[in-house]
């Protein structure tokens, strides 16, 4: 029984690729993806998205958004986004270094979804402020977000609307993007560049890969030279297939979406299954594969102390308990949940 | 049979690490190198290096060059190397782009090693230019060199007591430095930090692994702080298990060296063979796994019509015929240069 | 009649500063800082501040901030700050373009000031986050603040203790110190470095320059090779006596205290006077030379017809009216003050 | 008498320079360029130069280059230049600062002035080595030369033609730019843009300013931005007016012709006059406002003993005697040359 819920990062390579990292093993391939296997990648994620692609594989989501964003924005530009964003909180300034100190400007949002209506005050505010303001450069949105709720496409494209009508290109950090696609229901291209997102950080690792990430650009005219900043980043590898090759098995026979599908169920019933225990209340809605919820302190003792593993959320502001995340995976099994109620219900 | 001599790194992962990647898929690992293996590493590159270390995982050669080199020189110093060093030449800038604008201050050497006169003249011309020349900040070495050839301990000591008496940290470009040490016949903590060496980038990749090469710090000390460049250039992989692993098996029974081994007596093989082919010069002494030679470019164009595979090297000045780069690996087999050099002398 | 209340970089030189340049035009000077005047800057300010110091002389009070803050921290690393302090928000991303990336970790306050609660609770949370935050590196404060609130002596002393206790450097923006400085009415060194301020942007050009501040280190260990990076920074002048003897008229005679004080009293008695204008609330304590005030739209709008400048506020949340700020100077007078509440008085 | 050859950055501002900013020092003046003489001096450069241009004021010769390096090149860029240009060698590494680790590609010449074959060659090895080379982005070429001399309208075509083949934009580092079109005696147009040069950095300080150099780019659309660029570099002075008026007093009534004429007078008829001391061979052709001279080492030694200062220059190779420079300005006179040669010819 599997009893880490600390992050969906914590799980092992799936089967199927596994079995294509084994596959790619072959001598005399040409390197630097000259390759075949990433060829077939972007023919791939075209025939996916329905639409031409320029795709770059990378091995880790903070070089994927990092890579993407410096790609968007001019060293004197900024880069609007939530202001507990990924991007702005858990990459070190990943954003900044790769973009040559441009800024991250974050704007609040109690669920972690900003609005169009934020966004345009922002805009107006930089452009009020002349040179003394950075440019107003992207729009970074991140689905699922931080707080496991996801953008309606609605409101994705409130918000690319505003940037479109200012000329920022649009990001998408989508570490958990099979996640919220299977929320949303509708296809990649719906969710995506049909609702006015420019570049995608597409994720697998969380979701099923070893370490595997696709910057996806919808307009290929956007990827000029983005293969230079790979480069000297240090995010090009010689042997490149072996990072293609997990994409298109991710890819294959839908394994991405039934994957996310078996995170966000087990999500979905944990958080049902807290409603019957005393004093644990569920601070967001759970549209993809996290829960945060607000134990008493003792409960949250005790389930550590049982062998759960979990984070507390202390920047979460609750007014009683303490808040904690549970994230889910593909790995999660509908027992695993189960033991985690059970205990939880004993415990309370 | 093969016949692509281009690079060492068109090479398939060897056996033993392949099964250590497939051995260490397991669950509910830590994250972020917190996990057995990233423990078991340090302790393992520590016993082979006879010293204190500090171990860091990555995935590229160019990611360990670079974030090496940012960690020895502040944004406003200078880096002295060889001028057609792999990191000036090959990494399109990346160690100007980690180093926040550092340069490299190229020396000349016509087989790929600088001497200890040219570094003392270098360095003093810095300092009688005071502040408008970048600050001297650190020396990096490659070994085995870009033209094969391999620092003798002697030369390294003398290189590095030149440094050392300036205040400057040692970098060492280790691509190929089992295939050095090979040659060199010493143990690995002689050929490093006894000659002087504070970090040496450790490669796999060329000999044996998927993707995996270490940056070691032999100064723990120097290493401050260095978990945050490898985060924020997002080199830190979330299930870093996958590096660990192969380093680990890199190390284990000596299979580094016997792979290397392999390598290097490959391309001995073909230098001595080469003797016999009607023009073919060897351009460079053969100290590792490379053979740069300059046959007539009748007979170039006639082996690749074969089907062989290599690079021409235009930037190597020959009087006659055309300088072609030839490279080995632990893959490269006995048949496959006796392939070649039947093929050569019977198109010569 | 001066009717130009935007800001105090719209003021003339004053008189001792322009008699300083014209009589600084020798010929035959050592070029780069190696002149007499450059010398007797350092002692004067050593002098003035009590103590040993290190003074580096530039243009502008973005280029003191930046190259203050990239001293302090590393590329990875992160300053506190109020979220709109002139670095945050004024200067186009500077600091993080001389840091290499570092960003700036806004608190929130009502009054520009932050406090040492609000700076210890965050400093807990990064050192709670690892690796995937950046490194807590230095505290920045503005002095008078963006608010024209100036920090107490108490109030310094509380935040640096904190800063202290986690290893931060603090650096002081004094754009308008002078003016800060007279309201405390204590010494220069009891106002900074015996407070607990490692570096301070010592700032003239609002205060009577034409184009001059300087970087003060209190601790010269702290300012090793900083003038490599005001070189690389293109801050060094060749004629930098143009600089220096500024920066020696503007401490001569007590002329900066004399001029802030000017500017100080005048303010003062503008706070005072709108209290009997109808409708024209003052915003914030009027502690040095600016003024937030709410007047009615129509008020704010008649001045401005009638020919005074000043800047409205925008993200100045009011009520009612709308907040403009207004700014004297050492320039303004005891009738550009009349002059502007009789005819606010008169249009109210 | 002025003995002082070491550079033309020791000299004094001249008159007209000093009434022009005295004549600036008005109050209530729209800050940050929003004034009437910014606004004039772009006018100005426009009829000087027989073109639409934008014009950025700056204080330095670096700040000059390095922002204008930066607007050509992206960050995975290289600029081809002398390898011992000014940029490369004088800088501290500021175009690889401000160009976010942009490299310099350094091509060697004799005399200081690189060849259109040259860059071809350079151009063409970059293209062949792909995303592993650094993007050929920029030409750069001083003129006059770090070696005093000066490129003809022919050589300049000649080079910018390649550059313009392989769509790279031209930067002119014009230091001492008056120095070299009074050389040239062909109008600015015709020394600049109608030879393909983009961008020019148009010095003032070593000619007669306090502190002037200015950017123009002779393709406003070339500087998009670039405002945002300058400000966030420090670079843009809150009380601009002050730099502006010197450059306006610049290029007012030829004086910035007069002056250099003035200079490069003076360094022919010292050149002239070395021709009759024992063993002072001069180095180079003496086109603009240096020379170089290779006297034996005691007659350096006993000028210097005698009072002149001057800078030796090592990295000159000479077989007899010791290299050094001396450079003339427009406030050397006839008198302070012949005096230089008199006692030259007495000591030999």
């Amino acid at each position: 029984m599997n009893r880490n819920f600390t992050s969906d990062n914590v799980t092992p390579a799936c089967a199927a690729v596994m079995a294509a990292v084994n596959a790619a093993n072959a001598g005399g391939v040409p390197s630097y993806g000259g390759d075949e296997l990433t060829a077939r990648l972007e023919a791939r994620v075209a025939e996916v998205f329905e639409t031409t692609v320029s795709v770059y594989p990378v091995a880790t989501g903070t070089a994927a958004n990092a890579l993407a964003l410096a790609q968007l924005s001019p060293p004197y530009g900024g880069v609007y986004c939530y202001e507990a964003a990924h991007i702005a909180t858990d990459e070190c300034g990943a954003p900044g270094f790769f973009a040559g100190g441009a800024v991250l400007l974050g704007l609040p949002a109690a669920d972690g979804k900003i609005t169009a209506a934020q966004l345009a005050t922002a805009i107006e505010h930089a452009h009020s402020m002349g040179v003394h303001h950075v440019k107003p450069a992207a729009l970074s949105l991140t689905q699922a977000t931080e707080w496991g709720t996801v953008y309606s496409c609605a409101e994705l494209a409130a918000l690319t609307a505003v940037a479109e009508q200012h000329g920022l290109p649009v990001h998408m950090d989508g570490a958990r993007f099979a996640n919220a696609l299977v929320r949303l229901g509708c296809s990649p291209a719906e969710a995506t560049w049909k609702r006015g997102v420019d570049v995608l950080s597409l994720g697998a690792t969380k979701n099923g890969a070893l370490c595997a990430e696709a910057v996806v650009f919808f307009d290929p005219a956007l990827a000029e030279n983005f293969e230079r900043r790979r480069k000297r980043a240090g995010h090009l590898w010689s042997k490149l297939r072996f990072l293609s090759c997990q994409l298109l098995a991710y890819l294959e026979d839908d394994l991405w979406l039934s994957n996310a599908r078996q995170a966000n169920t087990a999500a979905t019933r944990l958080a049902e299954g807290l409603a019957d225990v005393a004093g644990a209340r569920v601070l967001q809605p759970v549209d993809a594969n996290e829960v945060f919820v607000a134990p008493p302190e003792k409960l949250a003792a005790d389930l550590e102390e049982a062998g759960f593993h979990f984070y507390r959320w202390p920047l979460c502001p609750v007014e009683e308990g303490v808040a904690v995340r549970l994230v889910t995976s593909y790995a999660t099994t509908a027992e695993d949940v189960e033991d985690f109620l059970r205990e939880a219900r004993k415990l309370a």
